[in-house]
């Protein structure tokens, strides 16, 4: 493998092309082939291309902070959701990453804040409660103020060890804990359906409206 | 489409994040959903990898040129292949792109000398010949000292124009011009190979050496 690897590094004759290889194929799902392509392809650009990528990259790295609130992403202390004065502040939707709150946003029916955890429970990963902003979400919820705790996380093994150790460690409290529906996916067919999802789905079945 | 773009870029409420979204989509083959995975990613990581990664696209950018002779890239006026003392610098081998030169670099076989096109003739999407390193392939072969040219371009229709046009161009030089055989793919089943190659493999037949 390291042969392989050191074989595959000397192909090109360019040092300058071999580190900027090297340095996308760091990227979630790129190989070095898709790295060469990707290096390739900015070198037949306008120079300003690259600049402008190498510059957002830097900028958005070095300029990016976490809301002292939630956790979402945020160029201020506080981010823009926390901070606005329409929002109903009672209601806290907890989620695991930055990205569920774009997908969550994007919905248009969530009008409450968030609390981004920034992973699940996971021991097989070595992530613990302790490496989520497990504590922080106690703390805040202990600081009054909030009437409901939506645990938004995804309806995986994880996900489930999460909100059941949040539900314990907010036991003592009086805030009302829901989750997410569990049922039949919109616009999927029943025959697709896992027993599971729709053992959920009878139970929690809701009132038809016509 | 406009809307919706619209629409798109204002869901992250971050404008680093947006600007590092859409420099990374300019990127063949990432959408603006892949470029947000890759974005997060690169805030999850290390400050270093960020830094690594703008920084190398950077100096490759602005630090790669082209080899006067064969314009391969280079870091050096003149690349280390069209230098070497040891290679064959009767023979030159016409290859599209830089990326060829590194796919016939690995077959091993090769020891000779390469001429990188930078294309192939394609009035469709305006390449005529007066884009391409044709010029300047004429010109070196006429400067002498070259006795076959190898025309490596693709079996494709703009490969073969391409191919067509060199041999009319290199008409009054007595330099042998020969090309890539036509044939069955190693590893390929007859039953998968289109009738013009089993056509060209059939008539181009080869003495079986056992």
């Amino acid at each position: 493998m390291q042969i392989y690897c050191f074989f595959v590094e000397e192909e090109f004759q360019s040092q300058l092309l071999n580190n900027a290889v090297t340095e996308l194929s760091r990227l979630p799902g790129v190989g070095r082939k898709t790295a060469l392509r990707l290096a390739l392809h900015l070198l037949r650009q306008d120079v300003t291309i690259t600049d402008s990528l190498s510059r957002s990259l830097s900028e958005l790295r070095h300029g990016i902070r976490y809301c002292a609130v939630c956790h979402n992403i945020s160029e201020t202390v506080v981010c823009p959701i926390c901070a606005s004065t329409t929002r109903d502040k009672s209601v806290v939707c907890v989620v695991e990453n930055v990205k569920d709150v774009m997908l969550f946003e994007n919905t248009g029916i969530f009008n409450g804040l968030y609390h981004v955890l920034g992973g699940v429970i996971s021991p097989i990963d070595g992530i613990g409660p302790d490496k989520l902003e497990i504590d922080s979400l106690v703390e805040r919820i202990k600081a009054g103020g909030v009437s409901e705790v939506i645990l938004a996380l995804g309806a995986t093994m994880e996900g489930e060890t999460t909100n059941f150790y949040i539900f314990r460690r907010l036991a003592g409290t009086d805030v009302k804990i829901t989750q997410l529906a569990r049922g039949v996916a919109v616009g999927n067919d029943i025959e697709y359906t896992d027993e599971i999802t729709l053992g959920r789905s009878l139970r929690d079945r809701t009132l038809f409206n016509g």
